[in-house]
C-alpha cells in the first residue's frame, strides 16, 4: 500500500463518524494507544478513532476501504507482539474498540452471553458470575484485555487445560469486513455444520481479516469447589510424571497445571509485594495444581498427591486450606511476568512443544542461554498442561541491559530452532504481530504461507486491515 | 466448469498413478462408490481411484488440476447429505481414500496419534485403546466412517457433550490442495498461534477446499468408571430441567445426555433385533445419561437422579447395573435411525437450536408435521445436551411411501423456517453436501456466502474440488 497523505479534510470525515470527542488527534491523547506496555513497539497515527457502535466501525472501514487507508484495530493494548501498534510511518489509523462496552445479553439458562468487543475480560467474567455462571478465560492482564482483543489473538491463559483457549469459548462472532460490511455470525449453537468455519478463521487472525465487534461466548457452571496446591519438585521430568498421575486420577476435573522454576518465584518474592512463599525451603521447580468439582466436596487432590508421594516424585506440597491461601498461590503465579522488570532486561518467548518433550526442551534451552549470553538467568514458567512455556530470560546480574537486549534476535533464533526440532510452535498464545513476522516466514512452510496469503487477498484485497502484521 | 470429455488416454494417465487394480472402471466395481446408503443420491463416474499414499493423492490432484477435472473425495460413504457422491453427469472422478489405512504413530504418553484418512473411526478407537487411551468420537456408522470423512464433515455423534465434535479432536492435518501440493500441518500441539486457522477451515469444508489425507488426533485418559441410566420423562421441558441438574451436579463428568420420543423407541423395539425396553411401562419421553469418572468409584448419577426425583421431574429411571446393561441402553439409542426403515418412508432433519428452546421447537415442529402430512409420525431423537436433534418423521401408518416422500421439500422448508426463527442451524452435524445446498442459500446471509465464495476461489480457483457441493 502506498503511503497515504492525510488531508485535514479526510481526517475530519473519519472524525465525523465518531464525533470530535472520540477522534483523538492531540499527541498526549494519542500516546497511550501508540506504545506497547513493555515499550518494545511504538507507532504513529494521525488520529485514534473510538467508535461506540458496530455501525460506526462499519462506516469507518467503508471509508478507509474507499481511500485505501490502513486500519489497526486495538483492544486493551495488552498484546505482547506489537500487533495492536500502528507503523512508525504514521500512515495508519488506530481503531480503538474500548468504548464498545455493552453486555448485550446474558442467557444463564442457555449458557451463553453476547458481549461487545470493548468489554474487558474481567468485566465479562463478572457479567457471567452475576448470572451464576463461569466465563473461564483468565489471564494476568484481564483487567485491561478486551474480548475483541483476546479473540483476535486467540488468547490462552491459565484455564486452557480444562476449557480451551479463546477460540474454544466463542460460539459466534459479529465482525466488520474490510469493505465495511457487517457479518452477523452471533450464533449461540454448540453444533452448526453449515459451511466454512469463518468464526475460527477470524479468531486469531489479529485484525488482518476483519474487525471483531461482538461475540457470543460459552458459559459454564461455576464449580462448587476448587482444590489448589503448590508442589515442590526436583525436575521438569518429575512434573511430567506428576501431570500423568493428575490426568489419570482427576480426569476432566484437572483445571490447571502450571510449572515454574525457582528463579521465577525468587524474582516474584523479591520484586512484587503481596507474594509469599508456600514453603520454608527453596526448591528447584514448582507446580500449581488446581482441581474443580461440580457437585459435592472432594479430597481428590490430596489423594493424587499421596500417590505421587508414594512414587517419590514430590519434594514437598502445600495444599490451600482456604480460599485466601488459594488466591495467594495464584497471585504468586501471576506475578512472574511483571516481576522480571525488577531484574533488569529480559528476552521473552512464548513457545509450545508436545508435553512429553518439555523436560528435553528446558534442558537444551538452558544450554543455549549459557552459550548466547553467559550468566543470563532463565526464568521459565507457564502452562505445562498445555505444553506452553514462557521461556523468559533475565539479563546477567549486574550486567548491561542494552548489551543483553541486543542479543534478542540471536537468542530467539536459537530457541526457535530448538522448538522447531521438537515439533513445537514459536508462538503458542501471543500471536505473531510485528514481533514474529520474520520468524514466521522462516518457520512456516511455503505452502502454508501461500494459503494464508490467498485467504488474506480474498478477504482484504486492498490490504487495509492491520497492514504489516502477521503476513 | 465445462463438462469434460474423458478420453481413454486421460483415464489411463489417472489409472497409472494408482495402478490398474485400484482404478475401478467396471460398472459393478464402481457401484458401491456411486450410491448413498439411503438411496437418495446416485452419481456416475468414469473411474474410481483408490490411492494408498499421500503422494498418489497429490499426483492425482495435480493431473486433475491441469486437466480441469472435478474430484469427489470419499471416505466410508456413510455421509447423509450426498457430499461424497459425484454428479449424475459422469464428469467427476471419485477419489476413494479407504486404502490409506496406516496408523502412522500412537503417542500414548503425549496423548496424540497420527492416522491416515482411510482409517475407520472404529479402527482409530481401537488403536487408541490398544495404547491405553480413549479416542472419544463415536457414531452409529463408526465401523465404516473414516477419519478423513468425519473430519471433512466435522462429524458429531454421541460424545460431543464432553469431548466436542471432530473439529475439537484434531490437532493437525495433512491435506492435498487443489493444485496437488501437500500441506503438512500435522502438529501435535494444544496451543499454536502462528497464523490463520487453516486446520479448522479445512475441517467441515466437505472436500471443497482440500483433500485431507491424515490427521493428528487428541487422545484422552480412558475413564475408570462410567455410569449410565435411562430416565423416563413426561416432556422435553422435564428433560431440560433434568439437564440443568445434571450439568450442575456432574459438571464435566457429564459425557452424554440423549433424548428420544416414545415413537423412536417403539420402532427400535419392533424392527431391530437385540434391543430391549428398560421399563415395563411405556413413557412419552426418555433420556440416556452417562457420567464418566477419572478416579475412583462414584454414585454421582444416583445422587443427581434422587435430586430430580425430589423435584418430581422423573417418571421412572433405570440405572445400568453392569457393563452389559449399559451396552443394551446404548444399543437401543443407536438403533433409532435404522429402525425407521421398518416403518416405511421417512423425512429426516439434523437441526440444532439453543438448548433452552428445544421444548418449544418440538411442540411447534409437531404442529408443522400434522399440517403438512396429517397422520405422519414424528420420531425425534438426538443429542439434547448439544441442542442437536434428528427431527425425523415416518410416513403415516399404511400410507403411500412415494406420496409422503414427495412432501420432503415442503416439510423441510417449514421445519427450517422454524429452526431459523429459533436461532438454530439447518445442519448441526451432517453438513450441506448436495442435499442442503439450496437451503443454505436461503438461510445464510449474503455476506457469509460471499466470504465462503471468496475463500473457495482463493484455495480452489479452478473449482475442481467436489464441484456442486456446499456452495
Amino acid at each position: 500500500m502506498a503511503t497515504k497523505i492525510f488531508s485535514p479534510e479526510l481526517i475530519s470525515r473519519f472524525a465525523d463518524i465518531v464525533g470530535a470527542a472520540n477522534a483523538l488527534t492531540g499527541t498526549d491523547d494519542k500516546a497511550p494507544y501508540l506504545r506497547e506496555w513493555r515499550d518494545r513497539y511504538t507507532g504513529k497515527t494521525p488520529v485514534v478513532l473510538r467508535p461506540q457502535t458496530t455501525d460506526e466501525v462499519s462506516r469507518i472501514l467503508a471509508l478507509a476501504h474507499d481511500e485505501g487507508i490502513g486500519i489497526v484495530a486495538q483492544g486493551g493494548n495488552t498484546g505482547l507482539v506489537g500487533g495492536q501498534i500502528p507503523s512508525p510511518a504514521g500512515d495508519q489509523i488506530v481503531l480503538s474498540l474500548t468504548r464498545m462496552k455493552k453486555v448485550r445479553d446474558v442467557d444463564a439458562a442457555g449458557g451463553t452471553m453476547i458481549v461487545e468487543a470493548g468489554v474487558t475480560l474481567a468485566e465479562a467474567q463478572h457479567a457471567a458470575e452475576g448470572a451464576g455462571r463461569l466465563f473461564p478465560l483468565s489471564l494476568a492482564s484481564e483487567g485491561s484485555a478486551t474480548i475483541g482483543g483476546v479473540l483476535a489473538t486467540n488468547a490462552g491463559g491459565t484455564a486452557v487445560l480444562a476449557y480451551g483457549n479463546a477460540r474454544n469459548l466463542a460460539l459466534g462472532l459479529e465482525a466488520v469486513l474490510a469493505d465495511g460490511r457487517v457479518w452477523n455470525g452471533l450464533r449461540r449453537l454448540k453444533k452448526d455444520n453449515t459451511g466454512y468455519d469463518l468464526r475460527d478463521l477470524l479468531i486469531g487472525s489479529e485484525g488482518t481479516l476483519g474487525v471483531i465487534t461482538a461475540a457470543s461466548l460459552k458459559l459454564f457452571p461455576i464449580p462448587a469447589e476448587r482444590e489448589t496446591a503448590i508442589v515442590a519438585l526436583e525436575s521438569p521430568a518429575a512434573a511430567l510424571k506428576l501431570f500423568r498421575i493428575a490426568e489419570a486420577e482427576a480426569g476432566s476435573a484437572l483445571t490447571a497445571f502450571e510449572l515454574w522454576a525457582h528463579q521465577a518465584q525468587d524474582f516474584a518474592l523479591r520484586y512484587m509485594s503481596n507474594t509469599r512463599d508456600a514453603f520454608a525451603d527453596a526448591h528447584p521447580w514448582y507446580v500449581l495444581i488446581e482441581l474443580s468439582h461440580g457437585g459435592r466436596s472432594s479430597s481428590a487432590l490430596e489423594q493424587l498427591l499421596t500417590i505421587a508421594h508414594g512414587q517419590e516424585l514430590i519434594r514437598d506440597a502445600a495444599l490451600a486450606r482456604s480460599l485466601g491461601q488459594a488466591q495467594d498461590f495464584w497471585r504468586l503465579r501471576e506475578a512472574f511476568s511483571e516481576a522480571q522488570k525488577g531484574a533488569g532486561g529480559s528476552i521473552k518467548h512464548d513457545i509450545s512443544v508436545p508435553i512429553a518433550r518439555i523436560p528435553e526442551f528446558l534442558s537444551h534451552a538452558a544450554e543455549i542461554v549459557e552459550q548466547v549470553a553467559p550468566g543470563a538467568r532463565p526464568v521459565p514458567f507457564g502452562h505445562f498442561g498445555d505444553g506452553n512455556l514462557h521461556y523468559n530470560i533475565s539479563q546477567p546480574e549486574g550486567g548491561d541491559k542494552a548489551q543483553f537486549l541486543s542479543l534478542w534476535e540471536t537468542m530467539s533464533d536459537a530457541i526457535f530452532e530448538l522448538v522447531s526440532e521438537l515439533g513445537g510452535s514459536i508462538s503458542a498464545e501471543h500471536g505473531i504481530g510485528q514481533m514474529k513476522r520474520e520468524a514466521l516466514r522462516q518457520h512456516k512452510s511455503a505452502i502454508e504461507l501461500d494459503m494464508m496469503r490467498a485467504i488474506k487477498q480474498a478477504l482484504d484485497p486492498k490490504g487495509i486491515l492491520n497492514p504489516g502484521k502477521v503476513l
